[in-house]
């Protein structure tokens, strides 16, 4: 039977592809520390599972398709905490920030319409672009220059009539960029000048270092109307099993064309909603001691890096991803080795590479997505490992080409 | 800012545009009743709210895209009861019903391919195709014959070269049709000889009255692998808000390929895929007493259907609707006027007009659709206004017509 070619060009999950070979590591009696998925391990908040556990109504009905008012509420006030305000109508909540980019990408692409995002990026960016029929066109950011973005002129060179948006995770998944506000006002001023929609997917909001400021896309007034937010709860409150998101826009007329595909798939889970809704009474020490958490972390996964020699990598500013150049030609072979054939003291390292990051065909080949969603301890003894792993990785190739009289020599 | 034409050429809810006038309808202190969705009011399985109740993970973590196994297992055991054997890989779990029937169109069709669906249908068929870019094309049954299907040949006609799928929903939403082991069979053999798909939405399988004898899509063996199956917990356990639901089928490949659109947006709610697990352990009594409530409130629909002049209606033998003509030129007004002009005993009653059902323009101006998910007492009542209704409203359309020597007369 004939599937749809539409189908057959998505890609399985890059990320989870190794998973088998994990599975398999770990029958073997190895420890695998997981640095490849961005699944918190951090405890969400007693506020959710509270109104999970005490749920008592007796029929379990449908929402109404745009979400709860309680839920609607708790972002409107959660979002005036970082002087953003929005009304009711301005706002649609989704399954997970997921929902909340296709829906985005349907609303306002026709089918061979394109969108710019910067590479590396979300994965499954694609996966939804391909959805909508729509084509991804992306513009390189560089781990020497800590993933930020490069000149206007390489950006907007990539505008075609055809393109409708930009698209843009800040902080960044799987750079942990966070973008300055020259960066942001430079986005905005391209989609003014272009008359592009600006998605801003913020999910990773809460988590940027170093004291830095953060800058929502919402901050640029003058663009208001063409920014399109994707926000969730997942990271934020590490509840990424509830799937609860949101696309929100000043632009009302279209939140209320998005109320369409809302009706279309009736509504999103109304406990979940009813939980999420809780989470606005999380104590605010909750993201001091979250934040601290993840920013320890990145410490050591920053050092870490830095006691492997020929990495090359700046130190992440936000999310709790850090993508690494590593010293070797082929990161997949890498992350495969490390699982089938490698291990340390009965350990080894499961890292993401990062090809499938990049819309380029061939880039990112060396590099490497590296998650920092374990405890520190055991982040600490993964960079150890992950150090052995590539030095001894480094001398079977070398001597593979030796035995093969190899130019790279 | 442009949208795109695929969301402009959506439609919002037809079901759900009346609800402002019902709003209005009740502040004034009218009791409006209800006829108008397919929300069960009967009470959800306590097996679903125990599991919820005892949740007490620390982490709500992401599921695998393909569901959780205590799902996949309690629906392949389910299946068992209905002769059906399904393999672990042959199913995913889904948001609902309506994630499997928007996965399934991705999956077989590209952009300007065609599917076909017997008129009146699930309104948010259309949605779900607008999002894919796929053509619905509908052949029309009849309130006169039960909405039961037409001959071969009017079935047939609708094929063209970019024909997909033929889209059936058994028990029928918006009829209360259940096709015969012929009728399945003639779908059957049609899918066959034209090499199509046939997507069978059975998520009112439970709903079958009379003693009649079901008859699953997956029944016809010789074409088990051109069958997807879309299902649900949303109507069978009274779930709605849960948005659990599958798509499977015995055709591995496909599923495999569904896989990659399940992994673009992660995973469906941990917390409802472990309650929903849990009702594989609803007793079979409640099956029973949910089945002779509704048979119950069938009878009472039909009769009071049958006291009212010029009403043109087969009994239906499935799910919870009734699709019935009235001796009207405009449902959509009527529906409106009821909501707002008329009262009886300051009460009234809500229904669907069914034009958004069909797929023909003009099609089914005069019918609409009553669901029967209200109480038998209340439901009694309903049938009483409403014809009191449908008699005044001929009235006031009768005395219009004569002032305008309309030629209607
Ligand atoms: C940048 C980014 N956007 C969106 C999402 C979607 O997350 P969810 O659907 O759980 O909200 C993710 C998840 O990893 C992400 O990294
Ligand atoms: C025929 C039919 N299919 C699918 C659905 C989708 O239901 P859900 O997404 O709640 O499973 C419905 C809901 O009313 C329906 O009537």
């Amino acid at each position: 039977m004939k599937l749809s070619k539409r189908i057959e060009s998505m890609q399985f999950s890059p990320i989870r592809k190794l998973a088998p070979f994990a599975a398999e590591a770990r029958k073997n009696g190895k420890k695998v520390y997981g640095l490849n998925i961005g699944q918190p391990d951090i405890e969400t908040p007693r506020e959710f599972f509270e109104a999970i556990n005490n749920f008592d109504e007796k029929v379990l009905a449908y929402a109404g398709s745009q979400g709860i008012d309680d839920l609607l509420q708790s972002f409107i006030n959660y979002y005036k905490g970082w002087n953003i305000n929005f009304e009711k109508d301005e706002l649609m909540i989704t399954y997970g920030g997921s929902e909340a980019i296709m829906f985005s990408l349907m609303a306002i692409c026709d089918v061979g319409d394109e969108i710019i995002i910067p590479e590396p990026f979300y994965t499954n960016y694609n996966g939804f672009s391909q959805c909508a029929g729509v084509n991804v066109v992306s513009f390189t950011t560089k781990a020497e220059e800590g993933f930020h973005l490069p000149k206007k002129e390489e950006i907007t060179s990539k505008i075609t009539d055809k393109t409708r948006a930009i698209l843009v995770s800040n902080p960044g998944n799987p750079t942990g960029v966070v973008y300055t506000e020259e960066e942001i006002r430079l986005l905005a001023d391209i989609s003014k000048e272009y008359n592009l929609y600006l998605i801003a997917d913020e999910v990773y909001r809460e988590f940027v270092y170093d004291n830095l400021k953060y800058t929502s896309a919402l901050y640029m007034e003058d663009v208001q109307d063409r920014v399109i937010l994707i926000d969730s709860i997942s990271k934020r409150y590490s509840a990424c099993g509830a799937r609860i998101g949101l696309v929100a826009s000043k632009n009302k007329v279209l939140i209320h064309q998005i109320l369409k595909l809302c009706q279309s798939r009736l509504c999103v889970p109304t406990i979940e909603q009813i939980a999420a809704a809780n989470l606005i009474n999380t104590p605010e020490s909750y993201f001091k001691e979250v934040k601290n958490e993840y920013d320890k972390r990145r410490n050591i996964l920053f050092d870490g890096l830095m006691k492997i020699d020929g990495v090359v990598c700046k130190k992440p500013t936000g999310a709790f991803y850090v993508m690494a150049k590593l010293p070797i030609d082929n990161a997949d072979d890498f992350a495969k080795w490390m699982l089938t054939d490698f291990s340390y003291d009965d350990k080894t390292v499961m890292v993401a590479p990062a090809e499938g990051f990049y819309g380029t065909k061939g880039a990112g080949k060396s590099e490497v997505r590296l998650s920092y969603c374990i405890k520190s301890d055991e982040l600490e003894d993964a960079m150890k490992v992950l150090k052995y792993g590539l030095e001894e990785y480094k001398k079977i190739e070398n001597s593979r080409c030796e035995a093969a009289s190899c130019k790279c020599l």
